[in-house]
């Protein structure tokens, strides 16, 4: 019986093509860098009427199409750049488009939670395929059921992984380190983390006393009395949690505290915030870019890991038709 | 200026009607005694190949829909029926086509936090789509955010305002009570909980112990010594994460253990486990019917809250065209 | 003029997977044996909430997928395996897809022929589309029609071919065969059969008697005394008719009865009935597994050809880019 | 408790709007009049260049529209005027459009019955729906399966009851008379004709002879000899096999012939053959208007029965939000 | 023959809401009071991370609902606060949402007139209805054709009837008046305007001169010695094109010079252009916020005609399922 | 770091296939000579009731096939034909599916310039995106714009590159050219064809004189007095506008005229007027045919040029996945 041919790093999809929006061009690069695959060539410009207009350099008919876009701050614009990428790689024929997006904008609009509010990340879904995505590749969702919100096939890698070596091997200088999460949803994910290094777990709950206005009440369920302490979440906004979480911890007899998180929103005033606290370190990864100037005030505390090896070794697997999973051994 | 007419507890989709599936005749009794508004007549049969058949007894042309069908255990028969009716609502020209699923299935798998596995719960909204729902009302989905799933609009109500209240009429009696999780993935709902009843909260962290097999260890973060406990979940499936904490409670020196949950699954062996724990009460509403002698079994120790009320005057809300917000002053 | 390249055996959709679902293992097995290519890992589990559980153990990236699933007895849980696997290879990013249902359920409820009833079949349709095939093989629907159901592509194939080759060898040890089809549905797909062999037919014409109760008035047009007589149909369910068309034939002369079809349903009570009658022989197909015990009962009345190779062969020329229809000189 | 008020008469859709292309103004005029609802004005001209156009005389905003419009010669003009309406009904904010097709073109290319050719009927329900109608409605399909091949709900009505009574009424005239089918995939709709009116059935059987070139050989099964023949089909086209059914019954000893059908395609040389043919009776509808030549041709032997006032009843079912199955006592 | 009843008046969609974005308050207060229908309160605020948030203060349930929200600078935001709008009405169960959109942003971007550059106003058309607008109210596309974007109807109204009456009550004190349009893409609704008030038209024709670099030489076909012009266009974006225009014509013996658009756009540097040139007057709209500052530069020369009456009473008309043509004799 | 591999000349899609439907056989020869590819086998056929039936002579499962069709007189034929060979290649598996149109119908129906008239042209292209195709190919729309009617990408080319060459080789033998247009719809691109040949350019003013009934006053804008005259536009449909446009050159002191155009229409009575007007030259191209008695008529006046050479290499780089725009050095 003749046996049926087997393709090698086969793509059906034509060549790699990478672009790149303009929202995170260092992180685009080192992605590219590690493929060993060019940027290629695109105009994007803004009209004075703040209309944006997009131009490709070169033609992608029939080809695999990679689109590194991350929709931090300025979101919308950042957003439609991304669209407008997406329509007109589709309108000029390429073999699949994918839109990789670090990290995703809108993610906590996931939910109804009180009557007559939107689920913007349904709707940011349903504009990245309609715009013409084929599949996307995002990183650590707010929460792992708006993979659901796509109708496309996509990959949402997590940088959690690698934060968790990262810390693992600083361990040994740590003193009986517990981690602490600064928000109850981030409480199984928490857990996850702290299994993963062998630590012990602890929690802040944060109540809102309706007996005298809007303030809040912090308790720490667990102990972190003379431990150092990790406040782990998936991403810093405005730090303002993060900064009650630090206090509370510290009160509650902490020794050092490390903060670690996936995505450096760093919505004002988080730089100040964070500037202002007693942290021992502060690590992150390169999903957004950090402006220098706040990479400058945080100085020493500040470590950025890059994502770029993941998602390009993701884009690589993609493109060839390979496992994923498997570079998680999973 | 000619003002523009208002029309009163208005409806554009014509006359209620209302359907039940086979799943849930009692709670659909209950809604329809509720309303004050008839079950329409349909034939279900089950024909020896294993196919269901429908047949609606009047026609529903132009009228505003609402089936009643939970889809609990047959699971896979009960939601094909749900699916049948609406496409055979639809095709007879129905005005609006509400599918009413007081416990949605499949709604933990709702996202793929390991490689290739599915999102059923996607699936399943998808499929409700396809066959005519223009609209679903639910309880008390595992995640919020399965809501983005569908693409048409919905009503996800709590029956935790209610056992919130029922469990607050009992506080007097309890002493010193404490809300716990069981599942680090309810910390937040718990501890919404807890808050509106404004007694503490404690968690349950399970965690698996890599060096000794699939051995779990579990921990209480928080205390409960001394304490009434109220362990609260959205459902109760086999009862096994409910027996350790039970059990992991009574060792941490608990004193009474009330249960506290919306949907009652009760798998194999959920009803021997229950009966057998050393549990004061189960408070869980008829989202799912409890078969009798599971009912016998448990006894005294078992309370029903029904949600016919709050799912009746949901509908006469969508009906009327009037807020359902407003009935949790939202 | 350079001439294009031609590309021969070639297939853009990556390398032929093969999946199979819990409802037909054995001929799953024998088309992965005629095409040798093995069947993929995947785990296939049932909650105790009767959630079913799928998880591929090889990643499909790329790939040119065919799952194998039959839709017979239990019918809904089988055809709920098909989509989840189905919308499980589409998220895992496969090439395309294709569903392999050698039996497809609800194929009669395939129009409304009286107010208010469903059209299943279109329903079944739509799910197998909004889970994530891409193409879809089937074989002898009960109505040709139900392909137009489809917006997506598909094989439908026959085993009368198959059926028609195999009484053609025995027509020389049969005494003037002639065809009978059990129900007019069926008038002209039998006359088809009858061409193909060379052999007149008869048909059996069932009336319902008004005048007295449901009580059925069965009448056979055309003449079989003294005939041996094949009563063909696409499938047998209760074997109600059958039994019918076997006695009124027998009473009208008829000599030894073959019964030929291609989908064994055989729904309760159709075993007892086939072991009842005086039948010479019964052919059908693998579309559905029988059980062993029922094999057992029929014993030497009972041929089973298999479909294996003809559903492998489309397999591969699907897969292959090559012509279908050239198997069967069209 | 407050009971829900009940609309009687009541369409959600505003005022009723009846439209008609130009295919069959007769009949379209007497379903306006069955209604005593006049037909709207619209303006339908070809330009030179072969484009149609579309101009209504007045606005639908938010009305319940019906167009009427038939699909015979010229078929790909009718249907794309059809088309054309359906669009600009829906662009001017139609509140509900429902496309009135008394024969619907196409419907015999129903199935793929042979490798590599359209399903032609899918297509033009696509059309229909891509075009912009809400609901159809439609008399005698070829095959009833093509209701799915719709995803728009729709009326599909059957003339059979009306020339069921007709003929009902001619029984006493007739001596022993039986119905026969021209076409062996009409048998079963010819066995309900048949049992209407409580008469035997005959079938005549076309089978092609392979030794002698594309000759066939036709052959009666069933007896006629001494009755009087009422040969029943749903359309006739070229009229080529009724008019070898009426030599095949004549040969084999029928006394008058009777020719029952729904839709009067009478394509070339239909009117020829049967002005020929030694007929007692055409009895047939207006689904498809006859050119006064071809009446007069007929004269006598010709009878039409109007669906207009069973269209137009159901239009005002449709629109009133009745039922449409209690018509029929269904 | 019982007649069907008349609905006067009549909305199958529920009762009149109207809602407003940020981006127009004016105009929206302004189309309020004509209706005298009030505003319906939302939130709308911008988060620290540049995420929009929107909150609804009353159900919109079975309601119909129009949202005022033009798309000028900042165009990004205000897109998708519109789109974010529209979701949040349609999950909370509206029975219509028309988006009301004075000026649709990207309508430049209509068509591929080189290659790889995307169509953003297709694309802005496929969000707009992926949100959830069933219908859409526009004012003087860009190109008529962008209507056919839409998959939904809409309503695209012209200001030019209400710039030329105003023109014309001017006429008597113009001499010699000539239409002079800055684009040849707009040479036919110059031509239009030009023919409603009588008077003459000519033409800039602008060219690049590619010898030169990338120079443009205008020419003025036609001519404007000793007349007073007229300038249309549909927009003034930067000014630039106006400016030229205004220098030729005066450099060509135009007396005194006016100009009329119906979007007042006004990017930079328009405002300095305009305020810098020598204009008898500048006629526009309300579709966009002109800000005070701009508006106090270009002092009396500047004149605003309002389109809320327009705009109100086709949003009157649409809810009352009334003619809008008929505004215009149409 | 290895490097991906790149794949020259690399089709994803299959081999090549060419098809023709039947409206432009010999430009169809024409591709096909170009290109070194026959054109496929296929059945099309009308049967007596004017139904089309298309069957293919071989396989195109997983092929990149391209369907050659016009969409010219007889337009609704030829546009079914276009479609039922879509659905065919589509229900056959094949691989991608192009739709090459020289000349799409119904171009001129691309706005509602009043109410309640269609936008045909939307409809044509969502009648062949539901049929099948993937892509689409055509030349000159009418409106740029219409491309963004379709969802899927497509490739629309120009002749005028083409023509403008000619008539750039004929220069020398002018007297003083300029060129005109006769509907101001034209005038940018009439601009740009005079721009590329470096001439000037007037235009002709069509006004409706209403004072006098449907009279219409023709102004020339520009002069020509003494120069040659190059007429262009994208079509001659019946020629009434050219002819009016020739006859004011004319009067206006013209010396020769040369008509330019893409697509010859040529409705009547096209041919009798452009036969009986002092024409030079009409150079026109094949996207059209012209029956061969109309092309004596015209005789040596008329120029065609081929534009198989352009679709054929489209077609080509369409297939090898290279850019189209390198064609044109865009």
């Amino acid at each position: 019986m003749p046996v049926l041919p087997i393709y090698h790093n086969y793509s059906g999809y034509g060549n790699i093509k990478l672009y790149a929006g303009t929202a995170c061009p260092d992180l685009a690069a080192r992605i590219s860098e590690h493929l060993g695959v060019p940027l290629c060539g695109r105009d994007i410009s803004l009209f004075p009427n703040d209309n944006l207009f997009v131009r490709l350099h070169t033609s992608v008919r029939g080809q695999d199409v990679y689109v590194i876009q991350t929709t931090s701050r300025p979101v919308h614009r950042n957003l439609m750049e991304l669209l407008i990428m997406l329509q007109t790689l589709r309108l000029d024929s390429a073999g699949r488009v994918t839109a990789v997006i670090p990290y995703l904008c809108y993610a906590r609009s996931d939910k109804t939670d009180r009557p007559r509010v939107p689920i913007t990340a349904r709707l940011v879904a349903d504009m990245i395929e309609i715009a013409g995505a084929d599949r996307y590749m995002t990183m650590d969702l707010h929460a792992g059921q708006i993979q659901g919100f796509f109708s496309i096939p996509g990959d949402v890698l997590s940088a959690f992984h690698m934060l968790n070596d990262y810390i693992h091997q600083r361990l040994p200088e740590m003193v009986d380190p517990v981690v602490v999460t600064a928000d109850l949803g981030f409480a199984k994910k928490g857990r996850n983390f702290a299994a993963a290094i062998g630590v012990p777990i602890a929690f802040v709950e944060k109540r809102r006393t309706e007996r005298e206005g809007y303030a809040e009440a912090l308790t720490l369920i667990g102990s972190v009395d003379g431990h150092d302490v990790i406040i782990v979440d998936d991403e810093i906004d405005t730090a303002g949690s993060m900064a009650q979480a630090v206090k509370l911890v510290k009160a509650e007899g902490a020794r050092r505290v490390y903060v670690v998180c996936v995505h450096p929103v760093f919505s004002e005033p988080a730089v100040d915030r964070l500037a202002a606290l007693p942290l021992a370190q502060i690590v992150t990864t390169d999903t957004i870019p950090i402006p220098s100037e706040c990479r400058e005030r945080l100085a020493e505390k500040l470590t950025i890991l890059s994502v770029a090896p993941l998602l390009g070794e993701v884009i690589r697997r993609a493109h060839e038709g390979r496992s994923v999973g498997e570079m998680f051994n999973e």
